[in-house]
């Protein structure tokens, strides 16, 4: 009730009687008065003037539980959530909640991560009160091969969810690092359990560099954050609620043809170095060629020298332009 | 220190002297004292004799820990191992020990299950000091999708075992159920856990049932154990270090390969209906033919009456011989 009761102060931006939140949440005027002492507890501001009722003064994020849920403007995704003020990772705990039983949509927040972790065992640098560290649960029923995929999807919705919530253009770099002006601001790790030939749960977290921070000197050069790109400051559960809208919209599309038919085009126009000269460096030999964009199963397509068209599976390829670090 | 003093203890079959023990565990008198005292509590009836030294007197097996330790006969598999007991599930227990860096080769024992699962959630009835109850834990770098092959490696490696400890004929009904007589003896579950495009680590788990016991209505007629089977004790401790010992052998040859063409031969031998009429119950639609055994990467192969032949691929599809159970 705190979270519905902070959406309409929110929404309303003026007051609103305690007989009418009495009304439209069907409780006691003492429970109304509990919610409000707690919410004011948690550090929202909040005023209650006689014969008017409450108000939320100050419209600052107090980022958590309440914040994050009034926020959320979805049917499913990013339901319930789960948040935390420190984790290990976002990741582990949604495992782990998962294995709980935790249901499809569960979203995992956590303010500062203790063990984050990016790719390949390698950490993620995960201060408090700066970040989103998020991670949602999905328990898909298609065939585990099809599991890498999803993380392009939530590439997407990151990208798209930036761009809504800062106004600044957020590009992928294939497969899902997100990008702004070149730099990174967004990594992604997916994890998938199956049992037998059967996706238990798979979870896909990310972090994204929000607010104005130092990075350390080895990724200086090629690490950003939100509020220096767009200059002022971001809320961060409006942004991880406006990645939710997105991933909901993008997954149920993706689920109609289980591929990317559908997103493809949304995918490639954020791609960075689209129909430009990219160096794909394979284990197995290195080539350069020009990027066409993703296939139907997120593979990049890659137009080498002789005409010939190679698709490039994300494993251990990387592949960056020609110029720059990106 | 101990599983080796037990094992020593066990291959003499006599007595071994004290100083024996000092030299060639390089330790003093005291801690050959104390690790016989503790070997003693558990459960082992070990004589002491002055002037002649230590003799197993009693060899039935106290399935545990050391017992397990002294049976292990393998270059990596089941080492370490982990005993417990009781636990939820092996498998739960196998996949916290990977997460935390459990090496490639533990093996999770449990004497009872609180929680036994099999395949799509259904329970796999676990009562204490009766069944063997263990999980492997590998940690391969071959791609995901290759995984469901394992558990034919270990449904192999379990029916050699079972031949093995028993002396009775163990069969394997595709994909990975072991019958004997045409009932059921064991269950296996393989989980895996994948990030990004990496295995982290794949726990196949497997439920023996060795000692006589009753089973409950629903699966009387369908299954069966060990002993009832061999007409005599069945020492687990040995039985699970026997299929480790074949798991270890039969998937060194799968990694050679990375499929079946190796292992076909004797996976094809022990599969029941081989060469015989089956029905596949696929949920498209079922359909009879000739069992023609499996091709090299796991699926059965089976000609249809117009002479096609069909891969069947695990997943939702059950296969059975036309006459019986099995």
């Amino acid at each position: 009730m705190k979270s519905k009761i902070l959406s309409l102060l929110r929404e309303r931006g003026d007051y609103v009687s305690g007989q009418e939140l009495c009304e439209r949440f069907g409780v006691s005027r003492t429970a109304v008065w509990k919610a409000i002492g707690q919410l004011k507890k948690e550090g929202f501001s909040i005023e209650a003037v006689q014969n008017r009722g409450y108000r939320l003064a100050q419209m600052e994020e107090v980022f958590g539980q309440h914040e994050l849920e009034s926020r959320m403007g979805t049917k499913w995704a990013g339901h319930p959530v789960a948040f935390f003020e420190a984790l290990d990772s976002t990741n582990i705990r949604a495992k782990l909640e998962a294995e709980r039983g935790a249901p499809e949509g569960t979203l995992v927040v956590a303010d500062m991560q203790t063990a984050g972790r990016g790719r390949r065992g390698r950490g993620w640098s995960s201060p408090a009160g700066v970040n989103a560290y998020f991670t949602l649960i999905l328990k898909p029923d298609f065939e585990p091969g099809k599991t890498s995929m999803l993380t392009l999807v939530m590439a997407l919705a990151v990208a798209e969810g930036i761009t809504e919530t800062c106004g600044v253009e957020a590009c992928i770099k294939w497969p899902n690092d997100i990008v702004i002006g070149g730099k990174k601001v967004c990594g992604m790790l997916t994890e998938l359990s199956v049992q037998q030939e059967y996706i238990q749960h798979v979870v896909i977290g990310a972090g994204v560099n929000v607010g104005l921070q130092e990075f350390v000197p080895e990724i200086a050069d090629t690490a950003t954050c939100l509020e220096r790109e767009c200059g002022r400051k971001v809320p961060r559960a409006q942004l991880i609620a406006n990645i939710m809208k997105a991933f909901e919209t993008y997954y149920e599309k993706f689920l109609e043809t289980l591929d990317f038919s559908e997103l493809k085009r949304p995918y490639d126009e954020r791609l960075v170095n689209c129909g430009r000269e990219v160096r794909v460096m394979d284990p197995k030999g290195e080539y350069t060629g020009i990027s066409k964009g993703i296939n139907s199963t997120g593979e990049l397509l890659v137009e080498r020298p002789d005409g010939s068209e190679t698709a490039v599976y994300a494993g251990e390829v990387s592949v960056r332009g020609i110029y720059g670090y990106v």
